[in-house]
């Protein structure tokens, strides 16, 4: 299934086709596969190169270790999360090394490294369902994250699978079109929500 | 000038070719390149699919705005930043429009957005400055952005320029090698701090 963005100027291939799968594929993804993904996310720019990210990994071959990563995921991501071969659940570094003090841009610098990791899969024919619902707390427990660092994200990764897999509710959402604002409603000049000529 | 970086593990040319350039040439940017940026930023994912973000563009054709925007800027980042075509200030809305309660995620999703931006610049021939360093409350008084949103980044784009019309210091960084950590330092598995098998 494919979902290419509506969009009237051209966009890069990867940004078009990237959606967020719910349905995956049971094949398994191969090291040097992941290796790149991290590398892509590794490559990406921080505020003073802190590089404040941090992914923890479980896949499907490690069955333990993917039963717990799922136990750090909001329940309803569980249901459909539970198939997909990788599970990555990402972690923000709040404090800067050099200083010590509050890094205002690491979850912002976890979005820009995230964004790549998701790119590369796309370009690699891997689907990412990024997931907010998780449970910081639980994963910080289990995996003993230490102070001043806080989980962001879950992902679950893999090729992708049958929509038909999926509940009916699921299913509907899956077909859906990716849908977004026009760009006068976030785009402006001189004053906020004064759209920008650009815009039109 | 290319500085691509050096990975042991292929990822795509556009990550591996962005960098952060601070000399810009004076060439105007057309109107349809920097709406197929926005364009690709619009198109990233996001938590509710809220698109929590918002971006402030100045062109230098809009003098007296490109000299606003500047303002917003830290002052070692306006040195460099004012010769750069186009000026935007990102922003972020901080809580969800259907329920009114705070994003958690609002910083990682103009991450994500602006991931896709910089790509786009990047496959365009474009280069794009990030600056962490900004005047939050300068910005949000200049340009009256509302309550419940904050400023988080600033953007310098245009093509690339020479590296010659920098001061020594600026010339030095802007010839730099990239450097990043090894996935082992940041790629994790069963516990924090346990470097994953896909690390080596």
């Amino acid at each position: 299934m494919q979902k290419s963005a509506q969009t009237q100027f051209p966009i890069h291939t990867l940004m078009q086709e990237r959606w967020s799968p719910r349905a995956f594929a049971i094949d398994v993804v191969k090291k040097e596969t992941l290796q790149s993904l991290l590398k892509a996310a590794r490559w990406a720019a921080s505020c003073f190169n802190e590089q404040p990210w941090g992914f923890l990994v479980a896949t499907k071959q490690q069955e333990g270790e993917h039963t717990k990563m799922l136990t750090c995921l909001a329940e309803a991501n569980q249901h459909w999360a539970k198939h997909a071969p990788v599970l990555m659940i990402t972690v923000a570094k709040l404090t800067f090394a050099h200083n010590g003090k509050p890094n205002r841009h690491a979850f912002h610098d976890i979005g820009l490294a995230v964004g790549n990791l998701v790119l590369q899969a796309t370009d690699l024919g891997l689907g990412v369902h990024q997931m907010a619902g998780i449970f910081p707390d639980v994963a910080k427990s289990l995996y003993n994250i230490p102070e001043n660092h806080e989980a962001v994200t879950g992902l679950a990764i893999g090729y992708m699978g049958d929509p038909q897999s999926l509940s009916d509710e699921l299913r509907e959402r899956e077909s859906a079109q990716r849908t977004r604002h026009p760009l006068s409603h976030f785009v402006f000049t001189e004053q906020w929500g004064q759209s920008a000529p650009l815009t039109t």
